[in-house]
């Protein structure tokens, strides 16, 4: 078995996002036991102006649902971005895994070398399709999950690192 | 070009290990201009049960220098986690990545399969090469660059995305 560039993104960002998933159930778990209104956590933010916890979810979703659809150069599904709840945010990211796992690998395999271009209203990237997994995809979708986790762990939310890797 | 566990891991952690030490120079050079004084923020933790901004570092260059020995099947380098200044943090960096930098890409490539055995002092974990890297290395290295990121970023630091990216 070699690794390939769908090995390397598609099953392990449906891990990463399951298990930001059961993440957030032990945060909607603590919120409950301790009669602390849920809003208290999904609008908390590390620095007043980074992202808030929902914000950082659903960039977390944002992130691998674009790279699986332009890596394998298919339509991007589009979602409203209105979660108001852990539960919203954990059907938010059940969807993107049911999305990531319509992939195929030869849909993304040997797709080293394809043209990526993102476009933000102030800038634009473009990447080798490699380059942009390995030094965009995967950095970003971290970035944000770990965000997420530290916010709840922040929080008092009773987390330890097999939370965050998921049955390690 | 095709995706190889070397080209998956060796540029990718130097290049991060990278863009923590320009971090850590903002986050320096932030404490000089304010007269704070650096051990507030190499002493800051996100919660009293997580690991501290300096033993966030050290864990990243562990991370990444361990994962580098054990696919390669060389000696590990033994560092002394004796560091109490942000300009020793930049040096263990680069130390690190000096160390990969030694590293072939034949040295790792085609070590999907091999049996790597992580023990730690109440567990051993075994895994092939592949999920190591995908499930533990590299999740683990952007947990703790991105929890240095936060503990900088939360104490006012003025950082921002394009510093954890690194030349994005």
């Amino acid at each position: 078995m070699s690794l390939t560039l769908y090995s390397a993104f598609i099953p392990v960002a449906i891990r990463t996002l399951q298990n930001l998933s059961a993440v957030l159930a032990k945060g909607a778990a603590h919120c409950e036991a301790r009669k602390i209104d849920p809003n208290a956590f999904l609008s908390a933010r590390l620095y007043p102006d980074m992202f808030p916890l929902t914000r950082q979810v659903q960039i977390a979703s944002d992130t691998v649902k674009g790279a699986a659809a332009r890596l394998a150069g298919i339509e991007m599904p589009r979602y409203e971005d209105n979660e108001t709840t852990f539960a919203e945010l954990q059907t938010r990211l059940d969807k993107t895994v049911a999305f990531l796992q319509t992939i195929q690998p030869a849909q993304i395999d040997g797709k080293e070398d394809a043209d990526i271009v993102l476009s933000f209203p102030t800038r634009t990237f473009e990447f080798k399709g490699q380059a942009y997994l390995t030094g965009w995809v995967l950095p970003n979708l971290y970035f944000h999950t770990t965000t997420a986790y530290n916010l709840l762990r922040h929080g008092g939310v009773e987390l330890g690192k097999a939370d965050y890797l998921g049955g390690a």
